[in-house]
């Protein structure tokens, strides 16, 4: 084990792709031994930028992707995408695995695509996905990009993942002033409104707006609003373009590193989780313990709040 | 202390609004004592049916529940609703607590409404929620309805949570396959194309009802696809029906109780979680040894899941 993890370790570090779709697969499975792999490449870990992409399904952000990796390959910069799925609920696996949004895409040089599930056994973002990014960066990519499909809780979520957050949204989905204020406004740096020659959009970008300009005002950066039509190459060049200043406002400030000391943070929680998950919560299911806790629960006697704590202390 | 939890529980068993609310409260916040107010409160817990009705923002899912809860409510019924809210990710709160949503209904003899932050401190569906739906339980409700926004994560937890699930869906929201693709299929009991009017409704529900076809074959129910114009009432008796239809398909089969238990493993888990971070996770936040670690991580000596190891051994 310690062999091949380290083999792992060395391929990724120096460059090589096929290593690095092995390593990236070991994080995504939590194959005994990743804390090992993450362990080796750490010290080669290099920061770069890591922008993110959220909104709802069909407002077009694989469009979007597409545009921005291929630009960026272009310049000769070498890409990551991690494109982050729901989660299906029984299998825990991706449901858009078999995805074609980034064919385009992958087996371009320079250009690394991953699919990863969204959440991990009990809820919450997936630990993977924050080690992909460690994996991506040791391995040497100049910039990340994380799509994440959803309005909900995944995209709450890439505020503590990425440096840069586009929202993407689109007009006519109904009550406009609800999407919006469903916490969308906290976490865009960028919010682009998708299918501007719709009907509605202007009203959509106009809203936005407004609702921007009364955020709390002792920013630097002021969220731009943008309309694009991405089906047919409309404006996206100037979304590249806020990406980029956005960015450069970032290390200006001395915000970049500040984000990712609160991802390092973050990293270390949700690690801790899963060390408490694997060392106490997995043994314990299906024991005597737990079923004994679970038919109390089921009859009514006990509340799951009182076997917690009996379980708990007892594992200590 | 202990007095005071004890009286709450009392009040709530016995059917007292404003203890019900105050306990909803102490709930939500994790107040100490609430473990204990669980507790109290478990062995009068009354089993109910759990509605869930999710999709994205706009659908129309508030004009849906508040038509079910009325006609419910005009039966006599009590109703106990819990509507999930995104959670800020800066506030840590829910987003829509302003929401006017349910106004019509707020305050009326019977229905009991709570609007909740759909996530834990630390992701995943807060288990504030589950707790919700003993209290209600407890305090005497006729049936539960949990309304959740999003598409994404929080509309795989209801399944968890909801012995039936609605989808709500409608048509222009774009890439249509995607959409369904998403993990709904698999939620869902029931599916609602909203805002049948429009162009693109037909398709929809054509595509929904060939999809759900080919799923999984061995089961007794086939969830059905309504077209609702739920603005006009349209189609939302059937709906009513539906969801009732689907509730006796469950104890028929004894799914209710499965799901029960389900529920119950599930709320155990949440709790030993919960437990986790009150007695470990949260003390170290702040700690000499969090501080060393973090300063590690962020100079890129170990990585988080070499400290994750190293902290959670020390606690032992």
């Amino acid at each position: 084990m310690g062999n091949q993890v380290n083999e792992l370790a060395r391929g990724i570090i120096a460059g090589e792709e096929k290593a690095l779709a092995k390593g990236l697969t070991f994080i995504e499975n939590r194959k005994s031994g990743y804390r090992e792999l993450l362990d080796s490449i750490y010290p080669e870990v290099r920061s770069c930028p890591i922008w993110g992409l959220t909104g709802a399904p069909g407002v077009g952000k694989s469009t979007i992707t597409n545009y921005l990796v291929d630009s960026l390959a272009n310049r000769s910069e070498r890409i990551g995408v991690i494109a982050v799925d729901p989660t299906s609920p029984f299998s825990g696996g991706a449901i858009l695995g078999d995805r074609v949004r980034m064919m385009d895409l992958a087996g371009r040089e320079g250009i690394f695509i991953r699919s990863m599930a969204s959440r991990g056994a009990l809820g919450g973002l997936s630990p993977a996905i924050m080690d992909a990014v460690s994996l991506y960066q040791a391995f040497g990519v100049d910039r990340i990009l994380v799509e994440t499909v959803g309005v909900g809780q995944s995209e709450t979520d890439i505020v503590s993942l990425a440096d840069t957050v586009a929202v993407i949204m689109m007009p006519g989905t109904g009550d406009d002033v609800q999407t919006i204020k469903a916490g969308l406004l906290e976490i865009g740096d960028i919010f682009a409104v998708n299918k501007a020659d719709l009907e509605g959009a202007e009203t959509l970008a106009g809203l936005l707006q407004s609702m921007l300009s009364s955020r709390n005002g002792d920013e630097k950066w002021v969220p731009p609003v943008i309309k694009l039509v991405a089906s047919q190459g409309q404006n996206l060049d100037t979304l590249l373009e806020k990406f980029l200043d956005h960015q450069k406002s970032l290390e200006k400030s001395g915000q970049k590193e500040k984000k990712e000391k609160m991802r390092n943070e973050m990293a270390l929680k949700m690690h801790l989780q899963a060390r408490f998950q694997d060392l106490y919560l997995g043994p314990l299911l299906g024991t005597e313990d737990w079923e004994k806790a679970i038919k109390s629960i089921n009859r009514r006697e006990k509340s799951p709040a009182y076997w917690a704590e009996k379980l708990i202390s007892r594992s200590d």
